[in-house]
């Protein structure tokens, strides 16, 4: 019987001598039975070989345990590390994860939507920005995005505004002539234009000389090189003899415009101060570390799936009381200061 | 109608009045209906607002087209590339992917596997080191290993052995005085060792002064920093005025020893050149960009990916032909000259 490729719940009621409802309330709700009857059918399943398939569990109970996860992309290491802490969960929660990467394509990500929803997943993380809102609080399961659009569903952010205060503060602290933000364009609507607004309230309260450059820095490391050459002539020819004190969007950029002026100078020059955001791994391994806006991504992963579990479990009550409104959790980010900014013991 | 919240087969067949089994036969074999008799039931299902469950499809056809895969850390950007591009072959094969990270612990990697199997994944696709390949063998499924030992499993592999002759020839053409390959201790038994071999192969039969240095680099920057530190002073005092050309394990190596002598020299000086592997994004982004061997990350994941869909697709034979012996596919790499060795137009 041991070598009976499928055992069954018929077999093991009748090697127990126990009743197959029995054996099922084992399966979906064990404390229902006594620890000397659990501990009768926990041997048997040694002994009969039974291999548990969760897939018939599904059916039974209608808990895939599948939480679905799109992401935009792996190049940036934020998003690498994001799926690597939201996998991590699994420790803690137990749920398995089904993971799409969407190029930034909104067609192929709704394809990836209705095929987790065939999926019956219980959940669903998303990280990519090209489906709105609106039309994802309309898939009615339990949604939380993270660093995204997030006005109709619930999401787990930085606090984006925070971070920006730090690094312009820290810039001001260091008495820097003129303050400049670099960045992509940034919609007013996305999380991470907090920074933008932190960087202006820090400059008009404290009437700093201040410049924002948007300007598109591309997503390869020669387009970004490109248009920082070009920002960087620009700095040099507006502000040749003043200490200016750069908060740029994000560590791989603040790298780029390092090694340009590394390159150029042999050094960082004294008038240059550079803060960076993220504290990726570039940030430390850069020519000289790189000052920077540290993101939680562990506490970021943890309390998006947390929020997650929360309305799923809800859902499985009797009488469920769905989120009437969003809930939107934030997490304060850490100021790094490093090279580009204490320099020589300052 | 439209508005009820399961539509079952029942409701598909009363709405088109075929029978039960000609809808099933359209789920599960639809080129066994005409043409004209598809569309009308592929309209019934839109009318219908029909929502496929594929959970209930596994049940009757045993498909869960799942693929598990365990990888050891998304730390390094050569696995959480190769994830990406694991991911993006479900364009392709329509497979979907449950994917766990390991952090090299093999306990835990042996629940996740059997929390894959209660999942009835159709294959398995393995990046970690910890599990020897004679286990992975015996869980008798599907498998495919990439860069990690494989003597019983089937695997796709970088021709490692060709790329350190690609490295070590790119030295010798500079004609360096004393050739050096610097690496954590690695087992004879994984295919990265062919790197070794492939220096030590051009090493001796072009009779040139050669010697490995063996030494635990770390898995985070500090110690990696403090230990390649070490092993300048070494080389500056062995070899203070020798041409040396360093082949070092990987890229995110060579630019922490590319920093280490450009902060002491303000420039990588003439008599050293270095050549990386794997082409990552830090090999781009460096101070000077880093010749480097790459690994074709795409064609990696697309072989493994197929070699495994093969195997799967064998099982589904109505008399499958499992494979006898494990197939060892390998991807050539390629080589990139940047600045480390082609310096001033060199």
């Amino acid at each position: 019987m041991g070598r009976k490729n499928n055992v069954t719940f018929s077999d093991i009621a009748e090697y127990t001598h126990f009743s197959k409802t029995t054996i099922s309330r084992y399966f979906n709700n064990p404390d229902s039975l006594t620890l000397e009857n659990q501990a009768i059918i926990s041997d048997a399943l040694v002994k009969l070989n039974y291999k548990e398939n969760k897939v018939a569990r599904i059916l039974a109970n209608g808990k895939t345990e599948f939480i679905g996860i799109i992401i935009p992309n792996m190049y940036l290491h934020y998003y690498s590390e994001m799926l690597n802490q939201i996998l991590s969960t699994y420790e803690t929660f137990g749920y398995k994860f089904l993971v799409f990467v969407g190029n930034e394509n909104d067609e192929i990500e709704r394809q990836y939507i209705r095929e987790l929803l065939a999926y019956k997943i219980e959940g669903l993380i998303i990280l990519s920005h090209t489906i709105p809102s609106h039309e994802l609080a309309e898939l009615s399961i339990p949604i939380v995005t993270i660093e995204r659009e997030d006005q109709y569903v619930s999401s787990v952010n930085t606090d984006n505004y925070m971070g920006g205060i730090q690094a312009t503060s820290l810039l001001f602290k260091h008495q820097c002539d003129i303050f400049i933000h670099i960045n992509s364009p940034t919609p007013t609507a996305t999380p991470a234009y907090g920074r933008v607004r932190g960087f202006l309230d820090v400059c008009e309260q404290n009437q700093l000389d201040h410049r924002i450059i948007y300007k598109d820095l591309g997503s390869n490391y020669e387009t970004t090189q490109k248009q920082l050459q070009e920002i960087i002539e620009e700095l040099e020819h507006d502000y040749p003899d003043r200490k200016k004190g750069i908060f740029i969007s994000n560590d791989t950029h603040a790298n780029t415009l390092l090694n340009l002026l590394f390159r150029k100078h042999g050094r960082l020059p004294d008038d240059y101060l550079i803060v960076g955001f993220d504290n990726s791994p570039v940030s430390r391994e850069a020519i000289i570390p790189i000052s920077t806006v540290g993101q939680q991504i562990d506490k970021l992963a943890f309390e998006a799936v947390s929020l997650l579990v929360d309305q799923m479990n809800e859902r499985k009550k009797r009488k469920p009381m769905p989120l009437t409104e969003p809930v939107h959790k934030v997490i304060t980010p850490i100021l790094f200061r490093r090279g580009t900014t204490e320099k020589d013991g300052t």
